[in-house]
């Protein structure tokens, strides 16, 4: 079992979806990923808030065991997002984007946490990116994630931490936008030619796709019943895969490959609740369950041809 | 073993797609599927030709031990279809259609083929459908297909039809247009109600989801380096689902699973190349290697929580 960092935005939500609303609940990247890491193995969590975030938030993630030490309270106002989803709650809407204390973030990072093997970059600026990993002395195994807006505007320092970054978590979309590829399996060979030997696709309810040296693999999203606020799912998929792969400390094949379905499992929680207030609650003996169920429904028996 | 009846359209298609095109080449459901279930079983094919029909083609049908018997030249033109596909080939684009011989296609079935087990209905008029159904004596499974078309226009005869059906063959937005539901899975729960015990929902490049009795199964698609022409994919499907089907003539969620995936590797390769012509080249040795690689693909690995 090893210790894993996590680098992102901790920020208040307020969003509107086809099946209710919140206003400035808890969220943001480093937030989903971390209580799903949580989940399987110990989480130093990194990132800044504001004058205005509840210690109770804070005490909520040490019941976690997510180790704090490393959000820092800094002088203004916790990032915020204002958004809202529509009927197929494919797209999300800004209606209001605050970065707050998140615009002067300046990652610092001493002693002990420096050593921490495993290393989850959320999708913040890549220049914050490329800082952090140069602070750290030896990750073991570094995945990052970013979104159109870092391809679009600063692709360049991108390009510069995708080198240093053994996986790459995508969806469709960015990996068309990074690679110039219309075909999903092109673009994915041709991101791993950037830096990255392993490359996972995320497809939304498809599931995702994970590209290793020599071997493709394919984990469907788990069927649901009902979806309420699809935020933070992405986060919160990532989270659990590199949480799962820091438990085993073991890169191979078949253990990518479960670290990919276990991301999927902890997924289909976030999303049918507001906020992190679900995969917050989430227990191990549910998890258990779902994945059971996983199994009957993702199994594939041998064909006789 | 058991024998298959396919009803539907043959036809000469041009297309074309991004990829090249292609003149009056051999197509329709009824070849399409008619092709992908003699892999597995026989088959009694069953659909109108015109004057024009090219007598090599029936040949090569049944070089793949197809009965054309109630293949019938009427007098006319083969069904006629030129369309064209844009970059991400989603949706077939109908430059002329020519209903040609089928305008009149008054189907008649006389003797043993009226005792045949398995029946697939190609995407026709449901009144078609209904009257071929009744001249069968005994039909031990019926599969179903339609099309937006049927749905919208002839709805209450395909309500009819479907009463009739054990399976029905459907994609996302047939499923919403049939029952009023936005959500897969309570839509196709809502279809399981109107008649077919069992509904699959094709799902294109995202695979296939079988919606059984107290089961759902997701049998992800065939990943693939190139598409050259999607044109029959879902006939495919359909063909060499029920050919496996009635192979086995064994009608358990097992079973039912596996022909879904022998749907989704014989579809795999009705893409790959224009018109039948990838399918009609189809060798069983292809086809097992193909299987191989999928397993390696698809199967999940239990996941330690």
């Amino acid at each position: 079992m090893s210790e894993v960092l996590i680098v992102g935005s901790i920020a208040y939500d307020s969003l509107k979806t086809p099946y209710g609303s919140v206003a400035k609940t808890l969220g943001g990247a480093a937030t989903y990923s971390s209580l799903a890491a949580s989940l399987f193995t110990p989480v130093r969590m990194m990132g800044p808030v504001g004058d205005d975030f509840k210690e109770t938030e804070l005490q909520m993630l040490r019941r976690h065991k997510i180790n704090t030490d490393l959000v820092t309270r800094e002088k203004g106002k916790t990032f915020y997002w204002k958004g809202y989803y529509e009927d197929d709650m494919a797209l999300a809407h800004t209606v209001k984007i605050d970065l707050g204390v998140f615009e002067t973030f300046n990652p610092h990072i001493t002693g002990k946490a420096r050593t921490v093997p495993y290393v989850f970059l959320a999708a913040i600026h890549p220049e914050l990116q490329l800082n952090v990993l140069n602070q750290m002395t030896k990750p073991k195994y570094v995945v990052l994630d970013t979104r159109d807006l870092w391809i679009n505007i600063t692709k360049k320092a991108l390009l510069k931490v995708l080198k240093k970054t053994d996986l790459v978590v995508v969806n469709d979309q960015e990996t068309r936008l990074l690679t110039g590829e219309m075909h999903l399996l092109k673009g994915a060979r041709a991101l791993q030619k950037l830096g990255p030997k392993t490359v996972i696709v995320k497809k939304g309810e498809h599931g995702a796709m994970l590209f290793g040296q020599g071997y493709t693999f394919l984990s469907p999203a788990v069927p649901l019943d009902y979806v309420v606020d699809p935020t933070g799912a992405g986060d919160t998929f990532a989270g659990a895969f590199i949480g799962y792969l820091a438990k085993q400390n073991k890169i191979t094949p078949d253990v990518l490959k479960k670290a990919v379905i276990a991301g999927n499992l902890v997924a289909s929680y976030t999303v049918q609740g507001f906020g992190t207030k679900s995969i917050a609650a989430l227990t191990r003996a549910s998890l258990r369950k779902r994945a059971a169920e996983y199994h009957k429904f993702a199994s594939i028996p041998k064909v006789n041809l």
